[in-house]
């Protein structure tokens, strides 16, 4: 399958919700298949909190798979054989698009802890800029899991008829108090790495990675299910042989411990708070009623929640068919049993495939 | 209600599960009641993870309020007017009795990182050794909830003739996976604090105070149930002139703050991790099958779960009851609903009040 990478530069700007300004940004896009002449095959793929624009496909330079690969690709559940599949990296991110690691123009010095608040509002005006560079006038399917399933839905309030089809997957309308607080918690560990110099670490040429590592460590678990880490590890004991550290006992620990080393080589930690921040403050009923909010919505919407996930488990689903229900939104919820939890959403399974298949194939 | 405190000097010493050995040591411990002539009425308390031996009534040097007042005291469950409570301070803690924070006689420095490892079965021997310095014969009833009825179901292991009932409340006969992991987050947390100083920090004057505050804050929230945190906190803005600090947002970033700031003045890092290596390593059914372990038992058990118990579900009870009634043991196990999580064993309810005061009273 053929990867499009592309860095797109918007000269006009984009009023935040914050009531800040950026005024100039950068998209990084992936693209996989063709759009076709009518330009009624195109899918956007929003991504999960520290995802990026590498859906799907080998990357050539770095090696990697694309985190929902096992979704999108050639005879996949998201066929690029048949669709124009787009995904982009969200402002405030440290993988390409405009972030606290890219340098403001107008002071010449990397933003750092000065870059915007963002929310999920602001990627979904900002994606909606994209579409707009692209010539597509309406989405055929915009879908994500998790924070991806929040952009999913919010596009489909903001912007009811530039989509056919929404897929919201592993996700919530809002985020509950126990979401807040784990963030909270990882944010802490984060601010008080004595490396994260009130978030001008980049300038002093280090990174709290301690703080990084700590709060993926944490992360990590919320996204994984208490039975398959029962099953992957139970209280097997690391050998000693391949230990990260001295400290280690269990092998639940030495995973946790290189999991979260190598996500603190690779992510930025402004990111990190902004990411979480955004995933916190997304409250869909915020201004009016869920309903009201939803009353707007002219799309489909394809729902699905996996029962081993504790982050944002199937309730936050049927909630949002709940109220979608109610307006008479065409909405279609579904409860799948998942083994990985709130991870469920990244992995192929036969009913999974089929459920979203049909969907976006349906008339 | 008269609160007797009491440091006691264990000349003898203890081999530890681990190989090391305490030359001699010293038990804080607290009593409430009176021992009777027959010495028939005497309950032991064990503490939990951050518990001490303050379990009880008011402390006039402190003035704080025992940890399990809801509970034990002059006709409460535990009634202090017919029976004779003790709780001992754990060896390896931070509020009397030896720890990391302790002088090593054999240096005349303190302990710190050097405090052996001590264990569950570690915890119950020394407290057999406090039962024969008290010259009590059999407890009457050996309870506690969480690590504290882990060491209950110890008790009833180790020394079968030296109780007749116990209780082991919002416990586990071992600690899962994922109990594991969100230990060792905690853990990393305070490793990695600047002033932890590969746990000599008392010798620099310092204390890892930042690590032990995230550790406590990620504790707390696994001690609380979802649903109790959705009703008192949900997405609440915290109120501009009482936040913690300027990042915060939400109540529930404030209230976890504020929690884990206290705690970090309060709790020594050393007897963090050992604390929570303790609750990790311990397991009823490491070297034989659980049933086979419980076979020697021969006092009655009362297992009591919550509902709203994430960390230590009522499932985690109930695989106690089935190998109990495998082997015969007199056993009841109940769920309870709980309204607070797993800090649920430490409110009283008028059901769990009346079974604990049952089970007590029964013959």
């Amino acid at each position: 399958m053929k990867i499009n990478k592309e860095l797109i530069h918007f000269n006009e700007g984009l009023d935040l919700e914050s009531g800040s300004r950026l005024d100039s940004f950068d998209l990084m896009i992936e693209s996989y298949g063709q759009l076709n002449e009518d330009k009624s095959n195109a899918v956007l793929i929003c991504h999960a909190f520290s995802g990026d624009h590498h859906a799907a496909g080998l990357d050539p330079e770095s090696g990697g798979i694309g985190w929902w690969d096992n979704i999108i690709g050639p005879d996949k559940a998201i066929d690029t054989n048949k669709y124009f599949v787009v995904c982009s990296n969200n402002l405030g991110g440290c993988s390409g698009s405009t972030g606290p690691t890219s340098i403001n123009q107008s002071t010449g010095k990397v933003y750092g802890k000065d870059f915007p608040i963002v929310s999920v509002v602001d990627w979904v005006n900002s994606q909606k800029l994209l579409t707009d560079f692209l010539g597509i006038t309406k989405w055929h399917f915009v879908a994500g899991g998790s924070l991806g399933g929040m952009q999913a839905l919010q596009w489909s309030i903001s912007f009811p008829d530039s989509l056919s089809k929404a897929g919201i997957f592993a996700a919530a309308a809002k985020s509950s108090t126990q979401n807040i607080a784990m963030n909270e918690v990882s944010r802490e560990s984060i601010r008080k790495d004595a490396n994260f110099f009130d978030g001008n670490y980049i300038e002093k040429n280090t990174k709290p990675r301690n703080g990084l590592k700590a709060a993926r460590m944490l992360g990590h678990i919320t996204y994984l299910s208490e039975r398959h880490m029962n099953l992957k590890f139970g209280r097997k004991f690391q050998k000693a042989d391949s230990k990260l550290s001295g400290e280690i006992d269990y092998e639940v620990e030495n995973y946790l411990q290189y999991k979260g080393e190598k996500f603190s080589d690779s992510f930025d930690a402004n990111s990190y708070i902004l990411m979480t921040k955004a995933m916190d403050n997304y409250d869909a009923s915020a201004s009016e009623s869920l309903e009201d909010a939803m009353s707007k919505i002219l799309c489909r919407l394809l729902i699905i929640g996996f029962e081993s996930d504790w982050l944002y488990p199937p309730e936050r689903g049927k909630e949002i068919q709940l109220a979608g229900m109610k307006t008479n939104v065409n909405c279609t919820y579904v409860s799948l049993p998942g083994e990985q939890g709130h991870d469920s959403f990244l992995f192929a399974s036969e009913k999974y495939d089929e459920i979203i298949k049909s969907f976006i194939e349906s008339r």
